[in-house]
């Protein structure tokens, strides 16, 4: 890999793509050249780097070439047309749409989880689902340390992940609420202004929701546990940005709170608060635009033997986005910076 | 019991106490007099019922003399101290505070559950926390048919169990963070404008919050199973009424969905939404005011052998309190209707 290398971002001007040119900046990712593209892009956009307007040029197979690395943050549909192209043309494209993450031929890597598998691609590297990303970080010290035997996680997800469009459906349906206005939906199946609702992704014959699936599959291909068993229920709260989890697991051997604390205070990208009678754990407010994983609650389950709670925190567009998939890139040039 | 009753409402110009008083009007539960009382109150203060104003007395052992039947909506240091006198006095007090449920001599009741329960009284019963009492009538259908293994649950609770002070926080911490203002903190220890916390009611040293805790216990006693693993992390979310329940259960004996959705749907007290594909689930805000315990998202968790998920959203001020007791002392009365 050359280094400094030539980058691109595509779907640069959504969320995602905004905070991986963030990313890039604040950790000095050295680069020969940035291109930053979006498909379907009007003419003259440009957008914020080192100071400088970058324009934002039409994604095509073309604007492909000679790029070393291209993050993509583009949808499914956007990612299965040009993240092969990008790899065809030479690059290694790190995408972040659910569209490789199960493909066998395509490593799905957290660097601090399963760094390895990064140095196993064909072209095609995957960023996980955001809330997978930030229960793994905490799932890894627990099954290092006890084997994990089941996990049972409900989420508390921010709209940010849903992209712009979502911030400002939020930001309207609340200002409606409060002005007892109408509520006009337009991006959610459900009011998300002073509600949650139970439905991230479609649904299948069986009644999950393939973000539900999602935790379930790339858990158990992140940390190479192939059986391991994961049930999830995942919701939609009217937060801006960073999502929490409710994470209950048991494991094969005892693991002493206290010990669980530590040994995820001691782990890569992983900070515990952990003080709740004064108010201390980890919240999404509080986290919003921080790059680690915050764990808090983190007590025994005594409804069986070797059980825990912990809550866990994280921005979804940093850590569970953005950041992830720089992080990959670090590896992939050698330099990887927790 | 005499029927029409006198009935007395303490702790009336609270959220609860102000929700009881609509649902004995809206009812027509059969009244000789109606006595509205609070502790601390100003002169002069009144409320509405049945279309007159109904003068606030001021909550003394004396204000309990000659009544029936007393419905507590007060604070658990004031039901303490009242509860009792107004049972000396004679009356059936129904204490919705947390002071008298776990009393061995107190029942507690949840009328599609445990009616039997009621009739049981040393002149108090108490009425259960909100997030248990839709609980439970979700897991009675459940627990008849398949047997009851193990319970997890993670809670999505209004500000609105929290008092009318809780629900001006939300409002104005929420104005602040559209208007890019501070936001002030004073009901909870944590922000709650477009955040979650996991923090209801005081922690133990385990660090067990006393909500989970309750969640635990009362289950237990409501539903007569003394050794019933249940396992809960208690999350307050922004938004104003209703609170939602990700329930995972493990039974002893296979339940498909289709039956668990048929068993439920014909349990009283319960509805059943579940066409997800079509956003066919219960929410929050679109529960808000009913007297129902609605059950939506009822799918098989293949992680353990007979695992069911269900998404469980009930009005928390209705039948997660008001209703409940109102229904209690129908049955008191010999007047139950669902």
């Amino acid at each position: 890999m050359r280094v400094p290398s030539r980058v691109g971002v595509a779907g640069v001007t959504g969320a995602v793509g905004l905070e991986m040119l963030a990313v890039l900046e604040q950790r000095s990712f050295p680069t020969e050249l940035v291109r930053a593209m979006a498909s379907g892009q009007r003419e003259g956009r440009t957008v914020r780097f080192r100071g400088a307007d970058l324009p934002v040029e039409t994604l095509t197979a073309r604007s492909l070439d000679g790029l070393d690395i291209v993050l993509f943050a583009t949808g499914a549909e956007v990612s299965r047309e040009f993240v092969p192209a990008a790899a065809s043309a030479g690059a290694v494209a790190i995408d972040n749409s659910k569209a490789f993450r199960m493909d066998p031929a395509a490593p799905l890597v957290v660097p601090e989880v399963n760094p390895a598998a990064a140095f196993e691609h064909r072209g095609i590297i995957a960023n996980p689902n955001c809330s997978t990303i930030q229960m793994v970080l905490a799932l890894k010290p627990v099954h290092d340390a006890a084997v994990l035997k089941r996990v049972v996680v409900s989420t508390y997800q921010s709209v940010s992940g849903t992209g712009l469009a979502a911030i400002e459906e939020l930001t309207a349906q609340s200002r409606a609420v409060l002005s007892d206005e109408p509520v006009v939906r337009d991006v959610y199946p459900a009011q998300i202004g002073f509600n949650c609702f139970p439905h991230i992704d479609d649904f299948d014959a069986e009644g999950n929701a393939l973000e539900e699936t999602k935790m379930v599959l790339e858990t158990r291909k992140i940390m190479g546990l192939a059986s391991l068993p994961v049930a999830a229920t995942c919701v939609r709260v009217p937060v801006f940005r960073s999502h929490a989890l409710a994470l209950n697991v048991e494991t094969e051997k005892d693991l002493d709170p206290a010990e669980a604390r530590a040994l995820l205070a001691s782990a890569p990208g992983v900070r515990v608060v952990d003080d709740p009678a004064s108010a201390g754990y980890p919240t999404q407010a509080g986290t919003a635009g921080t790059d680690e994983v915050w764990v808090g609650r983190v007590r025994r389950d005594p409804s069986v033997p070797h059980g825990l709670w912990m809550w866990v925190v994280a921005d979804n567009l940093r850590k569970g986005a953005a950041l992830n998939a720089v992080q990959i890139a670090e590896l992939l040039i050698g330099e990887p910076r927790h």
